[in-house]
């Protein structure tokens, strides 16, 4: 119902459009938010684009162009004269205007240069220095700064003066030669006693800071871990650039745990929304994994052929390899998940390694335990009882529930200790997870299962 | 490196309580923040522990036991004097106390209420009315509230006399009756032009709000996209209850991903750390899953067990059925792991189901086909030319390479439309994931590598 609400929206600005009622259409406008504006935008036909997008009043549409898709923004900037180019510039936030020079073709980005106030230039110029994913390329250089001699009253008339262009007023950041000395709220200001006392003197002195090259993901959970609204950051010098914002962490909060999950499923990371993705694009980032992975279980195929003999003089043991291979894969994946999530959320360091292996030995122990008494009793009730298959006796449900809890066993260990180690190699733990263990733990259960088979059953 | 340091912290403060240096004790930890405070206690004796708490100013005392670990506070709460206990309460925000209610005991419970001032008890009772997950419980009572009559100035008075309580001051609300009006930040009243002004004229009309039944997940998307410190909670007659603020949804949307990567990767959602977790904890969480698909395998075992013949008639079959299975349990969790990110971040609807499958499945004859060609290359080169396997001959490469490209494309759409399937049916699509797709996918896969093997081999 939701999806047919929205339809309509963009339906009814196209009619209103058509039949030129500019007035109804700002009014409805005016009374939205930027981010639902947006979705507008970005259903309308694209010729249109332009038209709505120019109803807009000036600061509206500068927020609304911020939470549009890179697409729909290269085609409105195609479409500005250098004048309106210029106006949508002067209201952004100079993080939000980094962001969108990078996704921009060369051409554009020239334009937007151009374009942009000399003081923006500098400062855009100034962030797109620092790498991608670093806490320098994430912030803003737009914060209130206060003196440590300033009053109370001092400041608040500062912040009146120069907070409209701040992302946000509500934490200032007391610095003196650019060094980074304290911070005060505008909460401490307005609750303070009195106008007269001195920011020095009421300012947090022990203000924790983040360095311009610290990675986002670690920037982000500290903004979470701290609640705070926005942490300062600062250069190898300790002098203050700029400040990480709240809304900026809770987004690099979300991308990072899609990229784990997508890394986990087996798929290189991607940018785009899977709906603005192309089959060629979700290809591109399936098939490395598929292909490796395929390689890989060539292994797999080898000991099987390697036991050919045997399973040529006990056909019967090929029909439980699918049930060990999945079982073994699936506690591996369990383990391995559990971790990298543990190591992500910093819940966990690699010096914990052998404390998680014991704890994974134990859970493994009363996992495997369960599991082949179950399957046991599945294996005589089913398939020796109810299907009456003569080849099916005691001795190959014992071999399989042995296999069994064994692999449970393997497959618990190598879930854990591989993202561990993978950590400690300096590699994404996430690379670790299911399909890349499932590979393994396959070869090691038809390892152990064929042993077993071989040993028990005199073949 | 890291862990290191904090080991020796909680050393460093067990040696200076057994030296009672009470004072430097107290001079370090005013320096540091709640959460690292935490850390300390968690790591410390706990028969230090209550001394050691006691050493904290009220305030940061409050906001350390916020942050603590349940038993931790529970052993703490034990420890108290009714007069420490209403002193640490006075302290704290009503939501924070209302997690902490909801993770003791009946017995402390009842002495939290009764040491909690009648306004907190009030109040606290409240938020537990409302079910568990809801923005109802995730809320705070405690904001500021305007009226529309009053000028810029009088609001900043009332905020300055009554903020110190608010979890948030920097977004207020107007309301009549308890009815919200609209809401104005303290950036808007600092930088209003004019004292005199009254807050109907310059606040803001249109306030997106929810509902105390709204799913927690929903709010704190709504805070991520609109980029809101917080956001007002209204009940069903449109009478304003409280807020929810950033810092607990970016919380929750952290435990939402957890919880969808735990339940991806086969496990029922736990609330406990890793670290805090039994191997008894992990077993429970784990084992249902590992029985339910160790049982389903049943299906693919009786697939094989019929094939029997044509198995013991080309034993070399049996050595690219792991291949097969695994390739086909990667391809399927690809597609269930991307559907199911998107649906979790709303980029996905149901009504989208139809494109998705079709985008699944181009996708899948891409990837299908790229893997047959290659794997039909590495058999013919590996299997046939360098291992010198008279049983791999060509045609058994195309039987395996058909197999494999038909299961792709299966594993793709099955794993792209069951997680749609149980979103529209009320499930949770993360259930969806992996392990379940692994079994119905061999199954197919299986199916159809016997099919084309009859077939094209004519056993």
């Amino acid at each position: 119902m939701a999806e047919h609400k929205k339809f309509s929206m963009a339906d009814t600005m196209t009619r209103l459009l058509d039949e030129k009622k500019y007035r109804s259409i700002r009014d409805v406008l005016v009374t939205m938010n930027p981010s639902d504006i947006a979705v507008i935008m970005e259903e309308i036909e694209e010729e249109r684009l332009p038209l709505l997008f120019r109803l807009l009043p000036k600061e509206q549409a500068a927020e609304t162009f911020v939470e549009m898709d890179p697409e729909l923004q290269e085609l409105l900037i195609q479409g500005f004269s250098d004048t309106e180019l210029k106006e949508v510039l002067d209201e952004l936030y100079v993080d939000d205007a980094v962001d969108i020079v990078e996704e921009m073709p060369a051409n554009v980005v020239k334009r937007i240069l151009a374009a942009a106030a000399p003081e923006m230039r500098r400062e855009i110029n100034e962030i797109l220095r620092y790498p991608e994913n670093s806490a320098g390329s994430l912030m803003t250089t737009e914060y209130v700064s206060l003196r440590p001699n300033m009053t109370v009253g001092e400041a608040i008339l500062r912040i009146r003066r120069t907070g409209v262009d701040k992302e946000t007023i509500y934490t200032c950041y007391v610095t003196k030669d650019r060094m980074l000395l304290g911070l005060v709220t505008v909460k401490d200001l307005l609750l303070a006693p009195d106008d007269e006392m001195l920011i020095e003197d009421i300012m947090e002195k022990n203000v924790i800071s983040v360095n311009t090259l610290t990675d986002q993901e670690e920037v982000a959970r500290m903004l979470s871990k701290y609640n705070f609204l926005a942490v300062p950051v600062v250069d190898n010098d300790g002098r203050m650039v700029g400040i990480v914002t709240f809304d900026d962490a809770m987004d690099v909060l979300e991308e990072e745990a899609t990229e784990d999950i997508e890394i986990m499923g087996g798929m290189t990371p991607s940018e785009k929304t899977y709906l603005r993705s192309t089959p060629i694009d979700l290809f591109l980032h399936r098939i490395p994994w598929l292909l490796l992975l395929m390689v890989s279980a060539t292994f797999t195929g080898m000991i099987i052929s390697h036991f050919e003999d045997a399973l040529a003089a006990q056909v019967v043991l090929t029909a439980f390899i699918p049930m060990l291979m999945d079982t073994g894969g699936n506690s591996g994946s369990q383990s391995s998940v559990t971790i990298i999530r543990a190591l992500s959320l910093n819940e966990l360091s690699i010096g914990d390694i052998w404390s998680v292996i014991w704890k994974e030995i134990r859970t493994a122990v009363l996992c495997g335990a369960v599991l082949a008494v179950a399957c046991f009793g599945k294996i005589m009730l089913v398939d020796h009882l109810l299907m009456n298959n003569p080849a099916v006796t005691w001795v190959i449900a014992l071999v399989v529930c042995l296999a069994l809890a064994i692999t449970v066993l393997v497959a618990k260990v190598i879930g854990c200790s591989l993202p561990m180690l993978a950590k400690r190699l300096g590699f994404d733990p996430a690379v670790m997870a299911s399909p890349f263990i499932t590979t393994l733990v396959d070869a090691c259960s038809l390892l152990v299962y064929f042993r077993i088979a071989t040993l028990l059953l005199h073949i």
